[in-house]
């Protein structure tokens, strides 16, 4: 058996619904000592430090890092640019640093090219898992247990920097599961980037008819459930879109595709044709997603 | 003050969730003597039975509305040409028949073939509700409570006709709205038909990626939210989008522009212009969507 995880300074940086519940539940795991935090607004941080989600607060990462066992980014991901090229020269030799961002690839390239000599020590990560909501304020400990958190480590990747980011996550309840980025970010281009560019384009193809109040008043849970994810940030998702644009149209295309097949089975008048695809679609659901439903009931990526 | 509404018999054609909810609803209101309920199998009738959705039961359609004041055609929308060639012979001349069809367009025209002189006494009706259960044991009295019921009477019918079937309706604990038939198949196609045929598409189409077990366990809250109408009957979706074929085919193509649209400016890496579009469609579900989605938790179409 392992000798028990131990982490002496972790630094948050982005202390939202992410990094403040990463934070919440090390600290319940008694797996770290020290939490900084490190935000960009003020009533963010006297939020996190009123919670106790951090012990301290800084608007400066450069500094927070410089006695850092652990850094954890959790900004959105255009910020990683500016943190890691500020972060980068005051790294001690034995931080670990990872992220927690929606896409890998991107963040990878990223912090090739701005951790510089730093790079070995950076764990690729992604918690799969969040709700609606934002802020500090938002932050449980519970957030990631059963969750899937995937790590995208790299050839250059250190294995102690992994194997610690691996148990921090495990500490926090999570199924930590390895991937190569590219796969990482053409599974999530299919199974939520594309649900969410669907919700957009259709709520707002809806809005664009004729008397949308009239037709949004006589539409029934089908909409609803489907429009759900059309109330997500359009600027995070916008951003994502753009960071894994080429997976995100691969499977973009595959949808056009099967959606091409259901238009001419309908023009056709094809009934048998439509119900063997319907049929296809609902095993799918049955055999793959009910049972993890169950599992997962309200919590939302 | 209009004098109470008193309706002697009640007969059900299709005793399921939507036909035996119908009749529960109004027994509980005290506006109806007795109840028939005709079906094909005897398990479902015993069910009704049983449970006393129904006073007694019937498997012949012709024989069963010989003495009925109001007829519910609550069959899948395939049977109503055999169900009504059936009973109108048979009918009373004062009897009212009504229906509870997805599709309003196609049973018109099947009433103005099959009813022949009864066809001024018919009223064209669409219950907005339902949940993904069926049958005579998923029936409860208060699935039509706060919902919309659409009515979308013809030139031909009998203004007291439309008018008995609003109260009974309205009995239910339903908001009764009227309909040009052509707007309602148009609005339900956008709100409704199409968010089945997506759900449909998206899940066929990751079930024929590669390793469809590892993506969808992978996925989180919004593919499982929209995935959920994938649930839904194939036979009775495939009749229903073959039934409304020219309404969904258009609101398809809207949707499909939409799509497009993200498509141009994902490839473009175009963040600017998606977050625009998001932000429409996010305003759009807000002001439209959100309210309505409070008052309606649970309840599914």
């Amino acid at each position: 058996m392992p000798a028990r995880l131990k982490i002496g300074k972790l630094v948050v940086i982005g202390v939202g619904l992410i990094g403040g519940s990463f934070a919440l539940a090390l600290r319940r795991a008694r797996v770290v000592k020290r939490i900084a935090g490190v935000g960009r607004t003020r009533r963010n941080l006297a939020d996190a430090l009123k919670l106790k989600v951090i012990d301290e607060a800084s608007r400066e990462p450069a500094r927070a890092v410089r006695d850092a066992d652990l850094v954890l980014l959790a900004t959105p991901v255009g910020q990683m640019p500016a943190v890691m090229m500020a972060i980068a020269p005051h790294l001690p030799a034995h931080a670990v640093v990872t992220d927690a961002g929606s896409t890998k690839g991107d963040v990878i390239a990223c912090a090739r090219r701005f951790l510089g000599g730093r790079f070995a020590r950076f764990v690729p990560a992604h918690p799969i898992a969040g709700t609606e909501k934002s802020g500090a304020t938002a932050a449980v400990p519970e957030l990631f247990r059963g969750r899937n958190v995937i790590l995208t480590p790299q050839p250059e990747t250190a294995a102690s920097a992994t194997r610690l980011v691996q148990r921090a996550w495990e500490s926090c309840g999570a199924r930590v599961t390895r991937l190569d980025a590219q796969e990482h970010d053409a599974i999530l281009a299919a199974v939520s980037h594309l649900p969410h560019v669907i919700a957009f384009a259709l709520v707002g193809m809806l809005a664009r008819r004729r008397n949308p109040g009239r037709l949004f008043g006589l539409s029934a849970g089908g909409l609803r459930d489907t429009a759900r994810i059309a109330g997500s940030s359009p600027e995070m998702w916008a951003d994502i879109c753009v960071a894994n644009r080429d997976a995100l149209l691969a499977a973009l295309e595959d949808y056009e595709n099967a959606l091409e097949e259901m238009r001419a089975a309908i023009e056709q008048s094809d009934a048998t044709a439509l119900r063997g695809m319907f049929e296809q679609a609902r095993g799918a659901r049955e055999k793959w997603l009910v049972k993890k439903q169950d599992r997962a009931d309200g919590i939302e990526d």
